[in-house]
């Protein structure tokens, strides 16, 4: 195959042809004052931030074609960029470029109620989509915590709490139109609900973290909003408990929209913060979604399940005060965490695996914490084997930080000796680069090499990211 | 981009080469009898049959790997083949070359029970893995009718009736291994549930139609058989009615786990060759899953819900033998069409809109097969807004033949006009082809094109299918 073009910063006169081009298209709307191009490095965690050497907020598709041809033509890097919350660095600039801010695309284009979908713009994120929706009766289910945008979403093939019923962005997203990294446009698929018709490019741009070209416009399938929902807590005698609690609820078809295991020491971050005044154990928080009386069957056979295990009581809602009460709760474990170790950063990371090996990956993965003297506490989307750890650390002690890393190297290569995968949703931007040569055989990364080589010849579109 | 090579039939003295090489490597697995190649050729439709050179049963991946590099290195073209039972002519030789027979690789590799997944090879049947799986209290619900095998189902995409609850194909395969037209084995992902670790090789493996590789197993979700199942019949004063109740129902909530729009031509089909004694209207077959609670509470929601509508009365039932004998009907329907015009042969094809667009979609059809005097009943996965006609023809009346191949195109582009697809479940292979011109941009195309190139730069892997 043709050799890969080499990564590498941009011939400074063919960058200061390109900015002054995208300011005679964009005015104001193209800047580099050096605050506005640091926000648009990585800010979310404390992998090294590289800024951009310019950022541009196009408001319409064809301004984004202008962008990425002007770019193309002159070989300058082109960064999407979303609300910035991803944790792997995807937004970074390593060689420098063009960050396309999709913030001013953030329009509902249209809903389509009878069909459960809309069109939306990239930039749009999914509070504001469901602010919007909120009159139908339907609502947008992928929840990642972060009010990310949907283009990010997409990009990042990014899931959460809801996704062990309603599946994850993959699932979610219908059709794409995509500008491709020498500025044509693709329209991915159409608004039917499934197509055998070609390729599945809706897929490959799902996850690509915006390496094959820039989102413009997504259509997403919508749920109803269920009649009527029930949600608490459960406590159980050990993570294994609570794990084959979590198969058992699968295995038997109970439709749980939410299972997410919280273990004792999130839990303690959860009561410091929230002063939820939970036992300090292992918990499952659970919710459930359908009729009335659907959720309160559901519900019941839940609680059997879990006493079986030893788990219990079982406090459950179907009051929505006390269930947004309990959510808040489980969304701010981000902030909760900080009360383990005030003054520390944060280095979230996540791993999958298949679910029966769920129990022991965290068993081991808590035991090694307390082997290396480190603070991280674990929440998980236990219904899809995907758990995240929140690392507590100082950053400027580098003793701890080298234990720090090889916490995580070893953290990916359990999971991956489970036959799972070095992440479920953060996806790999710069931080997991490395794991996928891990993860897959050579023949597996040579064929992502080759579809990147096919779609962006001249490597500028996120150079850095996913392949090294 | 490097120039695609052109289609053509391997030189004769390369050929003699492989098929020798081949022998060689199966023995009698090695077969080119007129009678065995023909039956390799297209076998369910009426499209053209165009056998193979030679048919090759490999019993391994190792084989297959064998096959295709022998083949690669002689430019002999390679056309995957599972069961022979697509509409579109699929597995077809139009450049002659190998047939690669899996039927010998119908291996169950692993069951993971608490994991609710499997491996196996791509030449099992759906029927005979889920008799495989019948002691675990788990399916497979991929159901396109016919008894397909696996790997041809992940190839095509497959869907079904079960389709609008657990999804089609690309929701249902979690991981493949695949041996690339240069013979290399990659893996596409693991057994995690959900990953976000690079491009999504799975998605673009499923639906390819075998021209990117040969899948040589196949990583499934399995759904727990579901305690309590009901279903029965509906009759509507009108197409419009049976849509509009679909809509109601899922925009409700109910998860419908089969709605199946049969028209009234069908149903009198159905009647003559099952004596079901259905009223002559469109009718809703329909079957809910779930708890014994649940689903009596579904169905009776249902019933109100097509009432409302003028639908009705609701025949429901949850014991097994009505059910069986109803989906036995639905199932039938490729044979009952033929009650309709006895000595005719049938024409299967299918199109998918938004299902707000169904009902438009088939009366506008209904009045182009009378307009054209054609004889075409009508069945649709309609909570998907998917629909089949099974035109009933006289192949050797060619002013009949005329009429049929301008109805079939006008039903595309009314598809397309409505913002649907050629194609929801059947795919493109040979014959909607030409379809893909209409439904997508130059640049859809041409990136659909980049990627066969950067896959498959020779060109071998099942020639002469979704790419022209």
């Amino acid at each position: 195959m043709t050799k890969r073009v080499e990564n590498g910063r941009p011939d400074s006169a063919a960058l200061a042809d390109v900015i002054s081009g995208l300011a005679a298209l964009l005015g104001t709307r193209l800047q580099t004052s050096e605050a506005l191009r640091f926000q648009h490095a990585n800010m979310a965690t404390s992998v090294n931030r590289e800024p951009p050497d310019a950022v541009a907020f196009p408001q319409t598709t064809e301004e984004v074609v202008a962008i990425v041809r002007l770019c193309a033509s002159h070989r300058v890097p082109v960064i999407p960029y979303g609300t910035g919350t991803s944790f792997e660095g995807h937004v970074n600039a390593p060689f420098g470029g063009v960050s396309v801010d999709c913030s001013l695309m953030n329009r509902v284009l249209a809903v389509h109620a009878e069909d459960l979908d809309c069109v939306v713009e990239p930039g749009i994120t999914r509070k504001a989509l469901n602010a919007h929706l909120r009159d139908t009766g339907l609502f947008f289910p992928v929840d990642p915590g972060a009010d990310a945008s949907i283009g990010g979403m997409a990009s990042t093939r990014a899931s959460g709490t809801n996704a062990v019923r309603y599946g994850t962005m993959k699932d979610n997203v219908l059709a794409l139109t995509v500008v491709t990294p020498e500025g044509a446009l693709v329209e991915t698929a159409h608004r039917a609900r499934k197509s055998s018709a070609g390729y599945d490019l809706t897929r490959l741009f799902v996850g690509a973290e915006g390496t094959l070209g820039i989102i413009t416009s997504v259509t997403l399938r919508l749920q109803g909003i269920p009649e009527a929902i029930s949600g608490g807590v459960c406590p159980f005698p050990s993570v294994e408990a609570a794990c084959l609690a979590t198969i058992a609820t699968i295995q038997s078809g109970i439709p749980v929209a939410r299972i997410e295991l919280l273990d004792a020491l999130q839990v303690r971050a959860c009561n410091l913060h929230s002063g939820i005044g939970l036992p300090e154990s292992p918990c499952l928080f659970v919710e459930f979604h359908g009729s009335d009386a659907g959720v309160v069957e559901q519900s019941e056979r839940f609680a059997e399940l879990a006493a079986d295990l030893g788990g219990g009581p079982f406090t459950w809602a179907t009051a929505a005060e006390e269930r947004t009460k309990l959510w808040q709760t489980r969304h701010d474990v981000y902030w909760a965490g900080f009360k383990l170790r005030p003054g520390a950063k944060t280095i979230p990371t996540d791993v999958c695996v298949p679910i029966s090996r769920l129990a022991e990956c965290v068993v081991a993965t808590q035991a090694d914490i307390a082997e290396s003297r480190l603070v991280g506490p674990i929440v998980g989307h236990v219904g899809d084997g995907n758990f995240h750890v929140g690392l507590l650390v100082d950053e400027d002690d580098p003793a701890e930080m080298v234990r720090v890393h090889a916490f995580m190297e070893r953290l990916v290569r359990r999971a991956l000796s489970m036959e799972g995968t070095c992440t479920g949703e953060h996806g790999v931007g710069q931080g997991k680069a490395k794991y996928l040569r891990e993860e897959f055989p050579a023949a597996t990364l040579d064929l992502m090499g080759r579809i990147k080589q096919a779609i962006d010849p001249l490597n500028i579109m996120n150079p850095g990211k996913i392949l090294l």
